[in-house]
């Protein structure tokens, strides 16, 4: 639903539209099930016969319901799930770098970033994946910042004390993990700077210059910037689109590779791919980390928008901490609930005091403020209120934008649909290539995130990785369209220059 | 003065003591005036004559006033001008490493900084330096932050876009460094988290491990931990109490010490000696940084702590841009206007890019809520009021502190008041242990900061720096004499223990 303090400049027929549209996504209406009639909706809502055609057309033009002919409207099947779905890796031993590309990373990805900040602000940014800020409780959030500016008039002058996390914070975050199954010490929660300054602090922890460190692949550009500049080495492990990183793989490489410390996973919604981990290979992974002496880095940034109708429990939760403490937990608000405040945390298992001692050397203590709206916001009942309705909206943004996928871009496209989250990898035909459609793309005022950002293999040349974190608009769909159109053009000029 | 919201709280007579305090602090009264009578008090503040002798008397317990029989009070001499002042380095060649000390320093800190820890709150703070918050503008800052949440009611749910630093924060601060003489282009000022983070990125940006950075001996031991973590070396260059870092000896070791990459220097209110760095020396220093290509990383946090009649030029505005870049700018609002927000800042000359790439990688992008309270506190009219009356009431502060040292210390106890600051910098009489003292001072409650955290050589083993951020009540008066027992205390054990 919009927020009502926008309704005013909604027209109403799409104020309707918006209803049934969650309706359809929360499952309350289903593919094939009749639509309400013109006449129907005209009395349930009290509107206008113009009106409540207006709204199964805009309804149709979404693609969410289509007309049969005299008999009326239906829920249409999405069209995402039409798409051929996710390839499966075919090896399963660890990756070779590209060695033409592996020494530049950053350089590649500043290079996407610098061509982005030069291009300016993008009307439609595809590329990053953060759900937009429409979507969040900004209400609730700002009433908890002014109780709290009330209720502690002078924290924004109180400096670091001696323990650089706030014990309402750890004493929160603590019973927050206990709703999905892990049971940590207040004590060993350390405050970061969203969740990347977690997983930093864990490999400058686990890892000396040299090291090396198993991602998946692909991967979040983020995790290999981060193992670059600690002059670490990443080593990339095939990684399922349905189930996550190869064990197998993941094994023959801590049996051959002698500096490998650890491994980053994804385990809920793996970026870019989407997938979630079974507890079965949670389970494998945890005992394998322990049984050669590696550190689990647990990037734990999507699990709230996993849709489960139950809470899925991280590696974390098979971690014996008096045994061994291998898994070294990261999560985030700063997807879910408070982009503006980056506010991350982690408990570190074995590394946490020498976590907790880089963290003091490097970016000291933390803001007051920000924990302690964190701590309340998780508190509060307005979260799950926000989270269930978040994961709804997200969801029926996923399908939208699948079924543009399918409506625009060229024959051979393959996308499965993840169990949730905010983005959607795509393997397009192996003859266009995503850096040259990056290009064009910003070119029309549209950001995407090209394959080759998520891995230093040279493997994903031709993948995408679109944001669905904003309302589907007409402006969305357009854009759809030209990057579709932009790929048919990828196809024409090829041969045009081998004839040259 | 004391926040109105305070003064129901504090008895009439600690009032108008305080006013008076104030004025001796300001200079309005200046050593040898003669004070108000008992009598003229009563008229002046409508006051009975038990109070205004009261006045008087407390005055005099505080050692700002002293009585002349049958004349009346006159305004003292500060106490602490009466000690002897701290020496000049010996050595002006580079401090070579207590091998059985440097691998350590970390630990060290760790150590001091555990033993704290497992101690729990300290009644008496000595050790940090930091204002306390009374000292600070809450009700100025609390209000900017109001009105921003009414006014961008979303600003806590907006997610980072693709610059990381908020151009209406880099315009803030590149007005703001206008004032004190430094031109920079907005477009390079990155905000950070504290200037610890900007401090780390710039050793990160210009060196790999195993090069070596000289720093200021003794210097603030959190740029001795940074190298550290980064697998630098730090090497010590000795220090004047009164100029700062020493160019002879900085100028042997470029020469000698081909891994040299660059040097931290806190140029206004050294840390811990409290030296400011005379102009000439910074031109001089400028330029031979650029003469041997070291990074100038030059650590400005102190700056507006400095009493002054004029804006303190730093480093940087020798630095010609368009020719080298040579130094990297660190500020912070943490120390002058708002602790609680952690929002400091930086310009790196010709590392920019690299900087902006590591923070990218590390920590990713900032609040937009702190910038945006960053930015408007600097440019409003509570700023320059605040630092005002901050820098005088840590100036009576300062020489509270002293006098307490002069008189509870032992005799040999060395101290130059600092023009300005937040920290006294001892120096004992060299059979005394700060280390000792540390463990003995923490059993009563006090913590400070004992010397040897501030060096990898083991100089400093009896010497101290105390923070002079708190208004000095009597219970701050009773550490100070505490101190002194627990130092006559190691005097009579020492010969015992020999006799043993």
């Amino acid at each position: 639903m919009p927020r009502s303090a926008d309704t005013r400049e909604i027209p109403l027929y799409r104020q309707l539209a918006a209803l049934y549209v969650q309706a359809i996504a929360a499952g309350s209406l289903r593919p094939g099930m009749r639509m309400p009639s013109v006449r129907e909706l005209c009395q349930r809502h009290q509107v206008s016969l113009t009106t409540a055609l207006q709204v199964l057309r805009h309804l149709e033009s979404q693609g969410c319901v289509e007309a049969r002919e005299r008999v009326g409207y239906f829920v249409r099947e999405p069209d995402g799930m039409a798409l051929p779905g996710a390839r499966e890796p075919e090896l399963l031993e660890p990756l070779p770098d590209d060695p033409s590309v592996f020494a530049g990373i950053n350089e590649r990805i500043s290079m996407f970033l610098e061509k982005a900040r030069r291009a300016g602000p993008v009307p439609l940014d595809l590329g990053s994946a953060m759900p937009a800020p429409s979507l969040f409780d900004a209400r609730a959030l700002n009433r908890l910042a002014q109780s709290l500016l009330r209720e502690q008039p002078d924290i924004l002058v109180y400096g670091p004390s001696a323990p650089t996390t706030h014990p309402e914070f750890q004493q929160a975050m603590a019973r927050h993990a206990l709703t999905f199954g892990v049971c940590l010490s207040p004590a060993d929660i350390g405050a970061t700077h969203g969740n990347s300054e977690a997983v930093t602090l864990a490999l400058d922890a686990i890892a000396e210059p040299g090291d090396v460190i198993a991602v998946e692949s692909p991967t979040f550009f983020g995790i290999l910037q981060a193992i670059q500049v600690r002059g670490l080495r990443a080593l990339e492990i095939p990684c399922s689109p349905h189930t996550g990183i190869s064990l197998e793989a993941l094994e023959l490489a801590a049996r051959n590779e002698p500096r490998l410390r650890g491994v980053v996973v994804v385990p809920h919604l793996q970026m870019p791919q989407g997938s979630v981990m079974p507890d079965a290979h949670k389970e494998r992974l945890v005992a394998l980390c322990v049984e050669y002496g590696l550190a689990l880095i647990e990037d734990d940034i999507y699990r709230e928008f996993v849709e489960s109708p139950r809470a899925l429990r991280p590696a974390k939760a098979w971690d014996k901490v008096g045994d061994a403490g291998q898994v070294i937990y990261c999560a985030s608000l700063s997807k879910s609930f408070a982009p503006g405040l980056r506010q991350g945390w982690m408990s570190a298992g074995r590394w946490q005091a020498r976590v907790q001692m880089l963290k003091f050397a490097r970016t000291r203590n933390m803001q007051t403020w920000s924990q302690l709206l964190a701590a309340r916001s998780v508190d509060s009942p307005a979260y799950e209120r926000h989270m269930r309705r978040m994961r709804i909206q997200l969801r029926l943004q996923r399908e939208q934008s699948a079924r543009a996928v399918a409506r625009y871009f060229p024959v051979g496209t393959r996308l499965s649909l993840p169990p949730g989250g905010i983005s959607l990898w795509l393997e397009l035909p192996p003859d266009l290539s995503s850096t040259r459609l990056y290009d064009q793309a910003l070119q029309c005022g549209i950001r995407i995130a090209p394959g080759p950002m998520f891995s230093n293999t040279g493997r994903y040349e031709h993948f995408l990785r679109l944001s669905c974190g904003m309302p589907f608009t007409p402006e969305v769909e357009e854009a759809y369209r030209t990057l579709g159109m932009l790929m048919e053009r990828q196809r024409t000029e090829l041969p045009l220059r081998r004839a040259a």
